[in-house]
């Protein structure tokens, strides 16, 4: 059961976006596989994607595409085949898949970007999902968000949405966002599936502006299992419904819609980690006092994907001595244990690189008993900090993925 | 259990080394867990030492006396308490030890070197230990180096030794060695706790190169956890009781006797692997065609310290998906997918980035399902190669860890 996550009841659509899905039997019969999301002419679309050298098919379509400056019209997405490792091959069918989509919607061949998750070096059915495109394309509406996100999900339990609303000088904007992804989560970029859309007038440059901070403060702070997935992608789209006036970064709306994307991101980057695999608690792990963010989010890591660490919270054991080992060895040139100081929640358990004179075992333990906490490090050498959403690490998270075919 | 591990029967004795061990109820009773060695007087001794900020005060203590060039009379070691986030008491608790320890053995009280392992931030038990020491030393013998790898234990599940004899110009040389530590295994520059003895006439700095030549093969080769202890040691120690000569690292016979103190830290660096915490598979991951031996080990231990990749082993899935995913992640600048080449032993699973066209399932299958078996990548993009010996990630480990208190 993922850990304290509300599964959205509806989501807002978006104005010029529609949605619409199939069942192309991709891995197995019998489930709704195959999203497709048509965008209104006009639209301005952002992506990023995974840092893995293996970087899968569709990510590659996507980044000639989106690079080319392509007008992009829709998105292909499917389930149950991540169509990497798949070689030239691979290309040419997310190409083929694509170029399907297209002709259903009436766009250009290269107006849609492929997005596949789920096996890994196997070849994509494109026969099965040619034939199941007509069925997504005329089950295409605008409220059709929250069965976009079953369709994505592979390992997943629930379907990951979120929205907020903000008002503009030139009328309330919307935006809504859908993600999946429970494990191979350390995005570096973006993470796993997630797609964003709005009907804010944004221009190019401000769609991949807003992308780009939006993603820097939600799926770049959150890793299940340290593991870097092929396809992790993550794309914005503004589909410039609301007013008649562009805004760049440097419009005074800018800084709101950015705040309503950055929203949606981290509460679809936390859905993540909550739903994590085998997930039974959502840690933030919160650095401060490190010389520069980098030196932060280093040491976050570090403790947020020890096995050891994961392993006594998933316990609920305030294993401070694990925690301290984790910040050492993180790699922080001429750190001071004797300026370090480790707190859960606001319980302070290490002082200058010693156990606190005041801190009992259980407080320690009442705090990891809890569903949902943070663990904060102070390295005190410098004002930068930052921090990772992570899960704890429990049987089933062995379970899950030494009987899940990735 | 331990994966293809024998338990030594008997260890050769070093001339110049006497080992007694006795019960000092340092965690709880009833069991064996303070050591000491006694070294003859002349013996040359090196040590390296965890990287970890953390470093536990018998580390400390150990680096200060070792860079002093105070000579080294005897090792004290105890299980059930790491010395570790203990400040400047700690260091104080390390000092009165092994004064209590060289008092008792007749050397001055800087002669000791101190070790400890078990739980981290608690005091040192020193009233308890000291009042242990005297029943230590009557009980000093030539032949109790497997009582001491008993003594030394903490989760491990057996006791870890091995020997070699060489011969060399000055006649035959012994190396006898021990070691424990079966998690928070990913040392950089040595392991847990690991000593290693010769009657080597070896010089100082022939010591001190030989430790670092032999751990760089063997104890820097092994990942359990990706986690670094506070506590890791390594120490040789040569008590020159055979030949006159001193053998410096350009002497005819130093190549052999290094050969020799080789083998012997592989075998105990692959005994903590095998008694990995919840092992069930060794793994020998294997890179090759990298343009350094930095780039080579980089991605080996992306493979070996993948959780993916390590529940994979477990299932005894021969999951190659996941094992180009942490290739990829490994963070190697211009690394061509294309070029790539996975193998499992001698089959092959990748070629060129994609699926070999010979490759079967059953194949992969039979070879992950054998207690031993090497991942092998190629890279394609140089000539040097390196490897990590790790262990697969089992229900067993979360079970360990979720109910031991470091």
């Amino acid at each position: 059961m993922p850990v304290q996550l509300k599964v959205p009841e509806n989501l807002s659509g978006i104005r010029g976006v529609r949605l619409g899905f199939s069942e192309a039997a991709i891995k197995k019969p019998g489930r709704k596989d195959l999203l497709v999301i048509e965008l209104a002419a006009g639209t301005r679309v952002a992506g990023v994607f995974t840092q893995n050298a293996f970087a899968a098919a569709p990510v590659q379509v996507c980044r000639e595409r989106l690079a080319a400056g392509t007008p992009i019209r829709g998105l292909l997405v499917n389930a149950g085949n991540a169509n990497a490792a798949t070689g030239s091959q691979g290309i040419a069918d997310a190409k083929a898949t694509t170029a399907a989509a297209a002709r259903a919607i009436g766009v250009s061949p290269e107006a849609v970007l492929p997005f596949s998750t789920g096996v890994i070096g196997q070849k994509l059915p494109v026969d099965r999902m040619t034939a199941a495109m007509p069925a997504a394309v005329s089950a295409l509406r605008a409220d059709g968000w929250l069965d976009a996100a079953h369709t994505i999900m592979t390992t997943d339990t629930v379907p990951k949405g979120a929205n907020r609303r903000v008002a503009t000088s030139q009328g309330e904007v919307t935006v809504t966002g859908i993600a999946k992804g429970v494990g191979m989560i350390e995005p570096h970029m973006a993470t796993m599936l997630a797609f964003i859309g709005t009907d804010a007038r944004l221009t190019d440059d401000a769609t991949r502006e807003a992308l780009r901070r939006a993603v820097a403060q939600s799926f770049n702070c959150v890793t299940v299992d340290s593991d870097t997935s092929t396809n992790d992608s993550c794309v914005l789209f503004a589909t410039a419904q609301v007013g008649v006036r562009d805004v760049g970064v440097t419009d005074p709306d800018f800084e709101a819609i950015l705040g309503a994307v950055t929203e949606v991101c981290i509460e679809l980057a936390q859905a993540v980690v909550r739903d994590g695999e085998g997930a039974t608690k959502f840690i933030s792990v919160e650095v401060s006092g490190a010389r520069d963010e980098a030196e932060a989010r280093q040491v976050a890591y570090s403790i947020a994907n020890s096995p050891l660490v994961k392993t006594a919270m998933f316990a609920g054991d305030a294993n401070w001595g694990r925690i301290v080992m984790a910040i050492g060895k993180a790699g922080v040139t001429g750190l001071d244990p004797g300026r370090v100081r480790v707190a859960l929640d606001d319980v302070v358990l290490i002082e200058r690189g010693e156990p606190h004179p005041d801190y009992r075992e259980e407080r320690g333990a009442a705090i990891v008993a809890k569903p949902e906490f943070a663990i904060r490090a102070d390295l005190g050498r410098g004002i930068a900090s930052g921090h990772v959403w992570t899960c704890d690490f429990s049987y089933d998270y062995v379970k899950i993925n030494a009987e899940y075919r990735t």
